[in-house]
């Protein structure tokens, strides 16, 4: 009988002036996507970058949350004026922003009630019905809402958070995958490989990426599928086609 | 009199699963954004990242291209049969796809006649009516079309290209920015960095990032405007503000 194979996506939501300005560069899409396919057998299918702008959050959180089976929104959760992503996925879904009183106790704990000022219990708001996904480096929870996943926009935070999403994910099958790098350039091989491409069109994803290492030029060629059959029998026909036409693989 | 300030604004349009996959960090966002700011006075309000898919490449550049001044695209155009930029575009605004005559010469003279073969012939294919964007690291050339402009995802070959767009595009005014980075938390700053915001909201916007760098915490306030005076005006606010509740400055 043939396996069933999961299939489970999501999108990404960067919320953030500083990466659509380029001053920042963004290192969380890259995280994500690799930690939803390894863990969870979840596979990004859109990211979307958009400033800090109330009706922009709006419109985009409803349209990829109709759209995708999960979606990841990194930053605009702490004190500031510009962290208004909290309140805006709250009007978008209707529900009532208010302090979520699990997330007022643990902030409260942190800083002291002494310290714990109005910047600091902003960040126990959040859109009625959340569930919190916890933060072991600086206290402030992230939340869930719906299929929507709240995370805080600094790298270093989001990874000590990201494991804790994961109960609440039904998990998909693990997209594996398989490189192999050529020293040649695209077009020597390009019409080959579009024919095998042809073929294991069901089943695996054939990609073609040139690039310049240690003073080479090459070709890395990834093969990605769910099914790892199909995966090592494509990758053996390409293996053919490039002995046959004696390119070298590179070393790294 | 009142200087008119004359805002143009622009997306990105990331084609590629290797992007997606979190196989390859993308660099191209961060370059295309501070160029068209610093050369163009171009700010980049959206992002998106997409697959190499065809349906998926049309409904985006459509939507894209009637939101914005001008739509940057990476990716797509280079031999083998994941390319799919050139001939999606020219589905989605209904044109010929077809060979354009001054890349094929290019082309064919770069290769030369003998190895001019299908998959480097197919680079010279692209929407009716586009035209060139010269390329001088590998001569294959992206292209404009509409308010469409076709780039390739290598950024090396991406960064020796972009200076060929500027022909094409109405400048605007260049968005300046004045940072200050503080040893402090957000939440310490956040009320009364909201109040100034309120103040200068039509003019400035006032970006709070926290950052860890050499063991310490601090605080990156980003101000970006296209009118100085009023930059400086609320730099000057900020600092005061600073003074006053004794927080020092980070000295990199």
């Amino acid at each position: 009988m043939k396996k069933k194979i999961k299939k489970i996506n999501a999108a990404i939501l960067i919320i953030g002036n500083e990466i659509l300005s380029g001053r920042t560069q963004d290192l969380n899409v890259a995280f994500i996507s690799n930690w939803l396919n390894d863990k969870c057998g979840i596979l990004v299918k859109e990211v979307r970058v958009i400033p800090d702008v109330s009706k922009t959050i709006k419109t985009h959180v409803l349209e990829l949350s109709k759209n995708f089976h999960y979606v990841f929104t990194t930053g605009g959760i702490g004190p500031t004026h510009d962290d208004i992503t909290a309140k805006s996925i709250s009007d978008a879904f209707k529900v009532k922003y208010e302090f979520h009183n699990e997330a007022y106790e643990i902030l409260k704990k942190y800083y002291g009630l002494k310290k714990f000022n109005d910047g600091r219990k902003k960040m126990a708001k959040m859109p009625r019905g959340s569930k919190l996904i916890y933060n072991p480096s600086s206290a402030a929870p992230g939340f869930k809402i719906r299929n929507i996943f709240c995370l805080p926009g600094v790298p270093l935070i989001l990874k000590s958070m990201i494991s804790n999403c994961s109960k609440f994910l039904i998990k998909g099958n693990k997209t594996k995958s398989k490189s192999l790098n050529l020293i040649t350039v695209e077009s020597r091989i390009a019409k080959e490989l579009g024919i095998i491409q042809k073929k294991y069109k069901k089943d695996v994803d054939i990609g073609s990426y040139p690039f310049f290492r240690l003073g080479k030029i090459g070709v890395s060629i990834v093969l990605r599928a769910a099914n790892e059959k199909k995966l090592n029998e494509c990758m053996l026909k390409i293996k053919r086609m490039i002995n046959k036409k004696e390119i070298k693989t590179f070393k790294n």
